[in-house]
């Protein structure tokens, strides 16, 4: 029998519990042990829970027993995660992960340190959810070159956006309906300008590259300057609105962004809709693929860290692979790479913007008489960015990517 | 360093070399030694080919070779690829194949045979080409219990219904052009009957039980009576006509089945077209997940076989975990199963298909005033069958399952 210990009884932790109970023939054939819960970590008690009894409040508790030999993390934050993750791992005990801030923040130092004593620190349940994309990204595609990742790895963002497409709604009036719904929190800052899927993609583009993406350095942007009437012009082109995190081999450097995009109908990205989210990936052999599921919720999240549970039950004594160095993976600015850009101007100015962005093709819908679309050629960002100010007051709204 | 041999220098195996070749550093680093194609078995000689020294036409060379450690079966057929990857099995060589045919016929056999010699054999690159399936199956969704597999797993037929939906033409025509352009084979039967995506469905049925489902027991329908104008019946209902091959809990059975269905607008597979494949799946805990990308081609289908050949390198004298038994799953039988169905009835024909089928729902489309198209609710497949065939003259064209 394999002790476990599962640090944060809150929706993941709980999920996990569930799904080591509710699948328990499944997982134990596959883990070829017995899995037992022995503790759960948690400030609060849990009268009437049918697990209060393995409630406990110290981490010691769980350090000290050297029955326990795999530890889910589901606390969150870089806190006390932090500190007891290293705890863990220096004590030769696996940590199997959900917290997406830690693995971004920490990620090379804490598998160096399971490589050092021997266990592991397994973190699929970090970026997108149920979708399995961490394992296949080191397990499977490793006869390619991968040269480019995009995800839609955001839940709530594209469950706004999703929305905001279908009802050609506001971004105020579909944030505030999901968060009564309880698909956004009450502070959305996180979700809506990007910095999740920031996390997350930092994850993805070390695994790609080998080496350490710092979530830190990478040009976030996120959904709130969309608007319904972006969607309609998305609309009139055949393309979809999606928060795009991307990673590309750009020459010698790895371009890594966060920002919303226009994408085209034969994306395979553009049929990823509500709370689902995708990751494309296209390697140098294997052309294009996909991994599509849902991004969060309790128990497809909890079930991606009970395979990590398993995968530590399997290789117990054993390190499995994972390549990401602590070195910097060199980065190419968001200066110097080229996009297309989407934007509107107001009539007056567009005989300016037709001189500024030379083929550019213009958009007109009935429905905005006084105003046009354009859709630029590919351009470097700093000089679209240049020739975009000098449009001034004509230009409306915001300007968006465009795939 | 590992010795390789690869067995067929067609397409599949001629990529499995290149692949080697242009991706070594990255397929090196993840195999942890540097892999080396010992021997090429062929019947054919190669002059001029940079690998032709390497080119042997006796199988007794390789097998008698100790150095070499991974065999890739790319030959294909149930003839001398299956002597030659039970010798290398037993001589404790771990086999790779890209060999549906073989796998679904002998798999479980293969599998013990290779625990029995501590080596391992491996086929991720059976189904769907490029796309990752097997490992995720067997090593990211473990701590699910799989409800449902569905597949669009045979590129050519994909293609074919892909153009008949865009084009509004007809099979026959298609499939020429298909043919003149390589996309099928001169005889299509393996493709458009659905046998190809037969052995596949078996191959996932049986991952997803743990115990062998009889690809000769699957019921199996092709593509050849879809016609045109059940395309425009399709549209009209917001749905495409996808081949695919479904592997469904049914209480205490397994129900597998390969055959036309209409699938709405809604499904994430309806967005497949073309040559890509896809395997969508339903956990207990996970929900709903896709995966995507080309189901077949020389480098794809390769960079899985190679895929493999690293996971043997890094799993030497260790037996992967792989769980497909030998005893035969029970299979629920296509009469008892539960399917919608639409067919096209003659005017005269609507009013006693109405009371055959209660509740049906009829759909008339303007450039056919002499017919309608029905879809009946969910009905038992013989009962189905022998209303349907009280409809007699009156039936027009052939009835296909609906999602």
């Amino acid at each position: 029998m394999i002790q476990v210990a599962v640090l944060g009884y809150g929706t993941v932790g709980s999920g996990v519990v569930e799904v080591i109970e509710k699948n328990k023939e499944m997982v134990n054939k596959k883990a070829g042990e017995e899995l037992n819960v022995k503790y759960i970590l948690d400030l609060r008690d849990f009268p009437g829970d049918p697990y209060e009894d393995k409630v406990v409040h110290d981490f010691t508790r769980i350090l000290e027993d050297d029955e326990v030999k795999i530890v889910c993390e589901t606390m969150g934050g870089v806190g006390a995660a932090y500190r007891f993750t290293q705890q863990a791992l220096s004590a030769g005990k696996s940590v199997c992960t959900s917290n997406k801030e830690l693995v971004a923040a920490h990620g090379p130092e804490l598998l160096a340190l399971a490589k050092a004593n021997t266990c592991n620190y397994l973190f699929e349940a970090s970026v997108g959810g149920g979708i399995p994309i961490i394992r296949p990204l080191n397990y499977s595609l490793t006869a390619e070159r991968i040269e480019e990742i995009a995800g839609i790895l955001n839940g709530t963002t594209n469950y706004i956006l999703s929305k905001m497409e279908k009802e050609g709604a506001d971004f105020d009036s579909v944030l505030k309906e999901a968060q009564e719904k309880g698909y956004a929190e009450r502070n959305p800052e996180a979700d809506v300008e990007g910095y999740d899927a920031c996390r997350k993609i930092a994850i993805l583009s070390s695994l790609m590259t080998g080496k350490n993406v710092d979530y830190q350095k990478i040009y976030t942007e996120g959904i709130t300057r969309i608007t319904a009437e972006d969607f309609s012009y998305a609309k009139a082109m055949g393309r979809s609105i999606k928060l795009l995190a991307v990673s590309r081999e750009a020459g010698e450097r790895t371009l890594a962004m966060v920002a919303p995009c226009m994408i085209s109908r034969e994306h395979p990205l553009y049929m990823v809709n509500g709370v689902f989210n995708a990751v494309f990936v296209k390697g140098n052999m294997l052309g294009d693929s996909m991994y599509y599921g849902r991004g969060a919720g309790k128990l497809p999240t909890a079930s991606a860290v009970v395979s990590d549970v398993i995968d530590c039950a399997r290789h117990q004594g054993k390190v499995i692979m994972c390549f990401w160095d602590e070195e910097d993976a060199p980065l190419q600015g968001i200066d110097d790479t080229e996009s297309r850009f989407f934007f509107r101007v107001r009539k007056d100015g567009e005989e300016k913007a037709k001189e500024l962005f030379a083929g550019a093709e213009c958009i007109s819908l009935p429905e905005m008489p006084e105003e046009c679309g354009v859709v630029t050629g590919k351009i470097k960002e700093k000089d679209f960015a240049a020739r975009y100010e000098q449009l001034g007051n004509a230009r409306v709204g915001t300007r968006i990517r465009v795939d």
